[in-house]
């Protein structure tokens, strides 16, 4: 059992909208491709992974570091004890040799492309969709099949106009999303209102929005939004202020009684630790974002769930950013408060099998092996057309 | 006055050594070469930059992102108010466009790489060395010519014994060093005793002599060092454990009476600000080691030692990592308490001008312009040879 081929592609998944901190008409992203010698149907198993909008491909990182040492390792050192299936633990470790600690940044986005193709074999392999895989293996034996998603979006670009971002919200509706989320401090605090409050008027209550302003905020502006906010009684306000300023958030904690949201920006188990630690995240109502594509993967992942547990934190108040498949399993198989979605945005990356169904924004997976990529044509059309 | 050739290349660093995380056999280095068209002496000025060792070379970084940014920068967006030089803060600005918050790793080295490049151009433009124009235009006026030096080495390498680490140590000190550093933590906590006691002999004092575990203990371990280590009166003890556990630095700070010493991993104002908030970094004995070309250049460090004044830590408690003539620049004009240096490592990056004399653990400048470089003989025309 041994891996034969890895390839990497950049492919642009720039578009034209706009948040408080960063336009994304340059922004592209890595795509992994792994090919095992392990056959199913006739075919080797092929694994993918790809990582998150918001940060760009790391092509020159995966071609000179992290894909040498793996194909580079002895065989024996990326198997399980067993020898029945590659390790996704012992293959992080060959990946991460001489890579000084700190610093997590583009690598983890790398390593997280690569860690999510080993995944997606790994539970290939098994012969099982990677969320019953995780709940089997890492959880406590139960998995569901449905979990919470919420619709992401309601950016700023040019001309985008109150009905323009009502009729965006609209689609999410029809597609059976009641929850949804727009980007705030992207203009000024009461034309931001009137975004929400038209928003609002359609998703009917407080409880169906969540409101992202990307780390822009200093703290009297935060704090200001969070005055202006408050009464709305929203789902939760994202990313305030610089998602290292962890003094910043806990002061807006004391000072906003509502759900706060953070951690996409938090790339690894040890800056997670530091929000829990010093950000003033409150067990009860408050949210947590990290995004395992972008911070070195599932195996970092189940650190920062560890990490989690050890606070006392339930795995509940996790819902991670990037809209992702894997993202999707871990909600599914380890018990997560469900997943972000991009209706319209970054595809075919996002979203989750073509026969899933949403209604009150939770979202049915059909039965797939693995990921689940293969169940969404246009993914798997791009990626077998990537990689032919 | 414009930017005419932007161009960048990578350069092997490569070398046999060892610290207690990574071997340093595949480390490279970005290199910068920016052409103005300034004209001196009848040539273009042009100014250099570079990233310090621990770090891969970020070239693809460079030339899909930070050097299209600036080229494609406006004429006037780059320059002073004045029209009479460059902006580092106006060129750091169009460097972190469409860069979202956090993350802060790789893309610090490639944006300090150009950064230095920048300073280099902008103080042979006031034809000054840059510790002259940093004095003068950041700090209180006042410069030295020269600063604390100390020598780092003292790694770990195959086939290297005692006899070996003390050659190295002799070497140092006859070159006029007083203070050295070595390794600690790619060997047993006997083991290590056994180094540190030969190069003791060495230096005399346990002043004169700094331990680095380069991030590798847990708690536990960290203190068991640290009980073996109190009685040796060391200069510091540095980077104990994971830079981004402030818990354990904190700790370790009260059960540690002796300096301690770590930053070098934190690439950014808002790493090393929480640093100073959780790290138990203690303002009269700790030293910090924030190092300017792998976190973003002199542009972020100008926030890093303001945001360390407004939290009452003296600029004399930095001695940054990286052995750079840009951190001797630093610490000549804006008060640092000196500079690391690798006489044998790194080569010709690293150091100070040929006509440099260290005695005592201070060196002392020529007479240069800019940033040093072309003082430097090796260095300037290995960068001649790179980018003529």
């Amino acid at each position: 059992m041994k891996i034969i081929e890895i390839q990497e592609k950049t492919v642009p998944i720039s578009s034209e909208i706009q948040n408080a901190y960063i336009n994304f008409k340059k922004m592209d992203c890595s795509v992994v491709a792994i090919k095992t010698d392990v056959k199913k149907d006739g075919k080797f198993i092929t694994g993918y992974g790809f990582h998150s909008n918001g940060r760009y491909a790391v092509s020159e990182l995966l071609t000179k570091r992290f894909i040498p040492r793996l194909k580079e390792s002895k065989k024996e050192d990326v198997l399980n004890s067993e020898g029945d299936n590659f390790s996704p633990e012992k293959i992080w470790k060959i990946l991460m040799k001489n890579e000084k600690p700190g610093g997590h940044g583009e690598r983890s986005t790398a390593v997280g492309a690569i860690d999510m193709a080993i995944w997606d074999i790994v539970s290939k392999i098994e012969n099982l969709p990677l969320y019953e895989y995780l709940a089997k293996k890492y959880g406590d034996g139960t998995f569901k099949n449905k979990i919470f998603v919420y619709a992401a979006g309601g950016y700023y670009y040019p001309g985008k106009d109150i009905q323009m971002l009502q009729d965006e919200m609209k689609s999410y509706m029809d597609l059976g999303f009641t929850t949804v989320k727009m980007k705030i401090g992207g203009a000024s605090l009461s034309d931001d209102l009137k975004r929400i409050e038209s928003v609002l008027k359609l998703v009917g209550d407080g409880k169906n929005l969540c409101v992202d302003a990307n780390g822009r905020f200093d703290l009297k502006t935060a704090i200001e939004y969070g005055k202006a906010l408050e009464p709305l009684n929203l789902k939760w306000y994202e990313e305030a202020g610089d998602p290292l300023d962890f003094n910043l958030n806990s002061e807006l904690s004391k000072n906003y009684k509502n759900s706060l949201a953070t951690g996409e920006n938090l790339f690894s188990m040890q800056d997670s630790r530091n929000l829990i630690r010093y950000g003033g995240m409150r067990k009860n109502i408050d949210w947590l974002q990290f995004d395992c594509s972008l911070s070195y993967g599932l195996v970092e992942y189940l650190r920062t769930l560890q990490m989690l547990k050890d606070n006392n934190w339930s795995s509940t108040r996790v819902i991670p950013h990037g809209g992702h498949q894997i993202s999707c399993n871990i909600a599914a198989g380890l018990n997560l408060g469900g997943n972000e979605i991009y209706p319209s945005l970054f595809q075919p990356f996002g979203g989750f099998p073509d026969l899933s169904t949403v209604m009150d924004s939770y979202v049915t997976f059909p039965k797939f092996i693995g990921m689940g990529y293969e169940n969404k044509k246009k993914l798997i059309d791009l990626l077998s057309k990537l990689f032919n």
